[in-house]
């Protein structure tokens, strides 16, 4: 026999040793992704943690046509691959973990250099010199057969977005607070005909909203009425409506439905207790609704800490200004390090 | 002869109908076109001016590599042209030209719907119901042969964008404030050698930025000095420089050079006397050094004039958060008209 026998060298599992990053960003929608790509081009050595896989929301639009740069349109998450594989060829580094909890370094810490934050995710821990939180929210549900079938392809959570994809069709708003009125006052700028429904016979919304929507000759109120079903092969066609009071249902025909019975922030890992998020009670200050409260630099109420996108309080949830703060959030983070020397 | 006599209709030459738009955007760089886009897309009448052609800034860039959604990154007067196509897609009007006045209402308008803004330009004048102020900055030019020639091809005005194209490579970078010294220690993390030429021998920048460029191994002042010339073929090869205190001069070889002697925003249009800017004295209120001020809804000190991009006082710079102001004040500017009713 020639050669030596094989020998099998036993291994040993050290524990892993803590890469400690210069930025770690929660979240890989629009704005992470964003902040990836500026923070890697800059030099710093940064993670990106994304608990399902990169894009975020956009990934489940049939077409953005609001995106600057893509005058025919662009696929939602044919756009987010575009994003991830630019951020990733500068260096990038993206793990798939669901982030569970923030520790903040202690805050007996006088040094200049400020001990790195903890990242818990339920596999490993991870170490960042500061952290970008991005990580969006998530649109109230329905919660009706074929829902999941027709999101971004018939049923829409912003008017602004999808609105002129239905230019003289007839659409279903389900909803009765301001977001509802506003955005159906918006549609009938596009749209055929409104039918607007609402679980209970009252609107929560501002007066002035309710007066010109009931005045509106393309909005129709079906009252105490919830939609029970969605109908449709390839696109929705009709939608059964139950009404609450007596439960009888009745179809009403639908080329689409925007839904606003409201977005829940994605801040829960943020609490203290890793309970529902509360205002100040946290690792970073949220507004009463949950949202990241954030000066125009992107910095939290804790230093070190930035945050940007949809999950941040701010009047305008659109894909081009979440990716403008991943930038400005990278850069001020980025300033921030250098502060530090 | 068959037929009638041809006829010649005298033309008389009615004075223009001043159309009013619900939006007037000045400024056709990506933070206009964007609002354009978001502006036109919504349904509302929306005119863009520009003085010379839509695109601003960035069409003097070769390569844009922190656009997030071009992976290979794209050439700076490609994407504007992009931008451009994509917002007339949806029925944004571009005129070409200077805009030399804004004039605001009568203050006495007691009306919900207020008149429009009278925007002047040499030719005609425009009547908007809302107008976005996107009228960017100029750089302070070095104003030595050869410098057209390579802006945005070895000339750069904003080492976040064009650093990584000089790695390992030797630089020259002209300035002595803050900006100067912060970016020529950002740039030590790619280059290889950084010449700062400085026509003082002291700098105006912060004690711990001098401290630190002064200790850094790749960074080399060159005291009263300026920039000459430039030389070089396809690209810079060599940069001569002049010593200011007794004329000679010596040749560095450079692959590139950052400017950094400052910024000009393009107000001048907005004050009193159409004279020079100077804060709160005209249209809107603009900070000392001439950038105009907003909130974070991008409202201006005036009800009804919106502003976005390099133009607002803000610490960063970028095409893609000008991109995200230019849609939050198009939609802001559309809330505003939704309120007039």
């Amino acid at each position: 026999m020639r050669g030596s026998p094989i020998v099998i060298i036993p291994t040993f599992q050290y524990p892993k040793s803590k890469m400690v990053y210069d930025i770690i960003i929660i979240g890989g929608g629009p704005a992470g992704l964003t902040a990836g790509l500026y923070a890697s081009r800059g030099g710093l050595k940064t993670l990106l943690l994304e608990k399902v896989a990169p894009g975020g929301l956009v990934t489940t639009t049939e077409k953005v046509e609001n995106y600057p740069g893509f005058p025919e349109g662009v696929n939602g998450y044919d756009l987010a691959a575009l994003m991830e594989k630019q951020a990733r060829k500068f260096g990038l580094e993206i793990a798939t973990a669901e982030v569970t909890g923030l520790i903040p370094p202690s805050v007996n810490s006088a040094s200049r250099s400020p001990l790195p934050y903890d990242i818990k995710t339920p596999s490993q821990e991870y170490q960042g010199r500061t952290v970008i939180i991005a990580t969006g929210t998530i649109a109230r549900n329905l919660n009706v057969p074929n829902e999941d079938k027709f999101k971004g392809r018939g049923i829409s959570y912003c008017a602004t977005c999808d609105a002129p994809f239905f230019k003289n069709k007839e659409i279903i708003v389900v909803g009765g607070g301001d977001a509802a009125l506003e955005e159906s006052l918006f549609l009938t700028r596009f749209v055929k005909k409104i039918s607007l429904v609402h679980r209970r016979d009252k609107l929560r919304a501002a007066k002035i909203l309710q007066e010109r929507a009931s005045n509106h000759p393309k909005i129709n109120f079906v009252w105490n009425s919830a939609i029970e079903k969605i109908i449709g092969h390839d696109k929705i066609e009709k939608v059964v409506i139950k009404n609450l009071l007596d439960n009888s249902t009745k179809e009403i025909p639908a080329d689409g439905i925007f839904v606003f019975i409201g977005f829940i922030p994605n801040t829960d890992f943020l609490s203290a207790k890793g309970g529902s998020a509360s205002g100040g009670k946290g690792v970073v200050e949220l507004d009463e609704t949950g949202y990241i409260i954030t000066n125009e630099k992107l910095v939290t109420s804790r230093t070190g800490i930035f945050a940007c996108g949809d999950v941040i309080a701010k009047n305008v949830r659109q894909i081009i200004n979440a990716c403008g703060e991943g930038a400005v959030a990278a850069l001020n983070a980025q300033h921030y390090l250098e502060s530090l020397g």
